[in-house]
This record gives C-alpha cells, structure tokens and sequence, in this order.
C-alpha cells in the first residue's frame, strides 16, 4: 500500500521537489504485528531533519493516522515514511507557501538470513569517500548518491561495506551504524562531518550509558578498526550484526555485543508493551 | 509538455530512485525558436554525469527525437532533462539492470529583467556552506539540499548568493558559476571539492582563450573576489550577469565583461547557425 497526503495512489507529480533536487527526508521503520517498531524516535528524527531543512513537519496526528492506517493489518514488513518539499518554486527557491508531501509506502520486510544475527557478516571497506558537510551531517535526507555509489562496488560477497569520509576517518556503513569494541570499550564514530545518526545507534548509547558499559563517540581511523575485539554494524530494521570478517581479519562475537544485544532485544520488548 | 520516457504524463513512479535518493542527473537547456541552444554541450556534460553515476545513457537519437518533439513548436523556453535510475534494486542497491528514465518537462523562459545584464546585479554571500566531495563535484546530479538552503537565505533584496565550501573557497553561486576579473586577468573557481561545471563557463573559458584573455582557474578566497575590478555570473539560460554589488562594495561593468559578452553573442548566432 502506498498513501501520498492520505490518498490511494502509487504515482507522484513530477514537478515535486524530492524528484528534482532530494529535497526531502525519510525514515525506515520496522512494522511489527501492525506496530511501528521505535516510532517515537523516528518522527523525532525525522522533526529534527525538517528543522535542519526548514521543511513543515506534518501535523503529528495526521501522520500518526496515516501511519496507522498503513501498517495496522502488517505482520512484519517496512514503512518507508518519506517528507519533501512538494511542488513550486522557482528552480532551487523554495515556495513561499511549503506544501510538505507526506509519502508512506509498505514494503516487504527483507529476508536477512537469521545466521547474519547469529553468526556475524563479512564487511569491507568501500573505495568510495563520504564527503563533508556538517550542515547536513546527522540527518536521514534524500541526497544519497555518495551511499548509491558505495553500494555499488561490490555485489554479494559482502553483507555490508564501511565508508570512511574525506578525512579519512571510519564513519558508518552504506545503510548501518558501526560499533567496535576495544579492551571492553564500546566506540562508535562521531556523526558530525559526514554520516547519518541511526536510531538504533542512539538507542545503543543509551543501552550502554544505564548498564555502565563504558563506551566513547569519536573519531575513528582504519587503522583502529582493524585492530578491534569486536565490530558490529545496526540499523533499526536488521538490529544488530555482528561483523566476523573485514578486510581480511576476523572477529569473534565477542561477550559486549552479545550483552548489548540483550539489552536490545528487552528494549524492544518494553518498548512494544508502552505507549510509544 | 511532459515526456517520461516517450510518454506523455505528469506523474511518475513512486518507486523511481529520483525520488529516494536524488539518483539521478539534469540539464536546463534554453529553447530559442523551437531550438535547444548548447544542446551538444549540454549532452556531453549529462554523458560525463552518467559515467560518474554509472547511469546508462540512453541511446542519444531516441533523446534526441524526444528533446525535438518537445522543443520545436516552443518560441522561447526552459527544458529541463532529467535522468534518474529508474525503479528498482533493494535500498541503496541499484537493480541489476538498469532501465534509465528519460524526463523531459517544458517551462516557460523565466522573466528576468534585461537590466540585470545590461546594468548588473547585487550579490550577497551565503552562510551555507558548499560541502566538500570531489567524486560529485562538477557533475549536474540532483543531489541540490546544499543549493536548496542556501537560496532559502533571502527572497527579493538580491539576484544571488555566492556560495563558500568548508574550505573558504568561493566556488560559484547557487544557480550560476563565477567569474571575475583583476588587473586584465579573468579568474574563475577551480570546480575540484565542490560545485558544478556550468555549460556556458566551459564556453566562457573557450572564449578567453580564443581571444586571447589571459585566464586563471584556480582556488579563489572571498577577500581576492572582493578586490575584484569586474565581477559576473554565468549559466546557460541567464547568459551573463555582471555584479553590480556584493557585500557592500560596489562594482562597474568593466571592458573585459563587455567584451566576453560580445564574444558570447557571436559565439550562440555561429552554434545557431552550425549543425550542432
């Protein structure tokens, strides 16, 4: 199912300005048993995005409708909830008046095969550079060419590919999170230059801050990477996978990723008995 | 008139990967009695672009037959022609084979006042900031938030804004490159980190050398574009624009700006006049 501002429809307006220019933001959220998995803080992602881009956030019942709407007779699948700018203007000026597009397509939730979870995936590094822009940096816009190309270098015998930016710092991979632990220190790249903050990677931190996992958000070189007792890579649609093997070194599941993904696996499950 | 692929219609796929991740390419191509004007330069540079994107050209007669049907009843206008990826593959995987979609869409020439050439415009710098990614700079891909936020800092006191990137270079303004000139010397950004190779800046530069302007592309700081003795603007519906003020410093439109423009003139009657 498909619903562009609240209506039946699998088709847009070419004049809309997420075509022409990206200009736009979305979120992919887990539906589980007709819920949306994480939904308060996707649309508090997705608010802070319309804050960076000046974009009308919708109002939140109406969005909430839709996204009901949409997922309530889903057992498992994906919510691709998308924002633009919708249509008018001029070239690149905006219109005076924004008519925000809401866009919610269901699609089927993918099948990862369980072992990815299990028993960790091959990563490497990707050739293409995330560039720099710090206006942008943190949010889920819809300017992806750099993770387009990225994606593209390899085809399966990788699971995921981890992108350094232009100063050549380890930022994230072409659609996850990545964590690494070092001497029982959980670390994950800062998100200011380049890259993209996940929900689940918020979700991690939080995770680590109430059992006193100790845990840094820093600049990462290669180099360290490598050198880790433990990888993992997240997104709030796969969870966690842990990665065995990257640039020709492998890892262990180590016992902090095991516990981290506890700790998830409990969030989540308070998380779908609350209100949010 | 719209074509998406041959067809005449206004709406597109939501699926199409334009709309997800800006994966895409365009060209704003000026119609003068029912001709596109530069279209040869303007094709070159969208082939450039597709290589960079590994984005299957289309075959150019079948283009070429589309740009005329659209163009040739058209006295004075705008064509923009898009090329995106199509629908397809799972996330930021681009499917295996690749259907390109052909956009065209006309608009009409935009009313800009003759004075702004004959008499300059006034200039302002953005506070956004272009970010920095050399694998995307040059090409017209509709990766364009950057552009979007920077025109969305005025509305009428100016004609345009000159965009910086993070490393302080003055590289262009939001929908036009940059030109100036000091002490007989014409001077333009190296377009290396950020921004786009625009048509008639290639022209412009062909023009310099021609006739023998001595010319420089090279790294341009905001005090050197401010001591400038002549200053103008660029792109391929506009033609030239010289700057009158910027930043509160005033500017005249100089010999050397004249005489380019002079050139230019001749140049577009001989493309006109020629096969291409």
């Amino acid at each position: 199912m498909i619903l562009i501002n609240g209506e039946q429809r699998d088709t847009l307006e070419i004049t809309d300005r997420g075509l022409h220019y990206g200009d736009g933001l979305f979120e992919t959220i887990e539906i589980s048993q007709g819920r949306p998995v994480f939904l308060t803080r996707h649309l508090a992602r997705l608010k802070t995005g319309c804050q960076v881009l000046h974009l009308p956030y919708p109002k939140e019942t109406l969005l909430l409708d839709e996204i009901q709407h949409v997922s309530r007779s889903v057992d498992h699948g994906i919510l691709k909830l998308m924002l633009t700018r919708g249509s008018g203007g001029r070239g690149y000026r905006q219109p005076e008046v924004i008519h925000t597009t809401r866009l919610l397509a269901l699609y089927p939730f993918p099948d990862y095969p369980a072992y990815y979870k299990s028993e960790g995936i091959n990563a490497r590094f990707c050739t293409s550079r995330l560039g720099l822009n710090p206006m942008l940096a943190g949010i889920k816009h819809n300017n992806r060419l750099e993770q387009v190309l990225a994606r593209a270098e390899w085809q399966d015998e990788f699971q995921e590919g981890l992108m350094l930016n232009l100063n050549e710092q380890v930022i994230e991979g072409t659609m996850t999170n990545l964590f690494l632990v070092k001497e029982g220190v959980l670390y994950t790249p800062e998100i200011v230059l380049s890259g993209i903050r996940g929900v689940l990677r918020e979700i991690i931190l939080e995770i680590a801050k109430i059992n006193n996992i100790p845990f840094k958000v820093t600049s990462l070189t290669q180099e360290f990477v490598l050198l880790a007792d433990e990888l993992f890579v997240t997104n709030s649609v796969i969870g966690i996978w842990p990665v065995k093997s990257l640039a020709g070194k492998t890892y262990t599941l180590g016992s902090v990723t095991q516990k981290i993904s506890h700790y998830l696996a409990e969030y989540k499950t308070s998380e779908q008995g609350s209100a949010c």
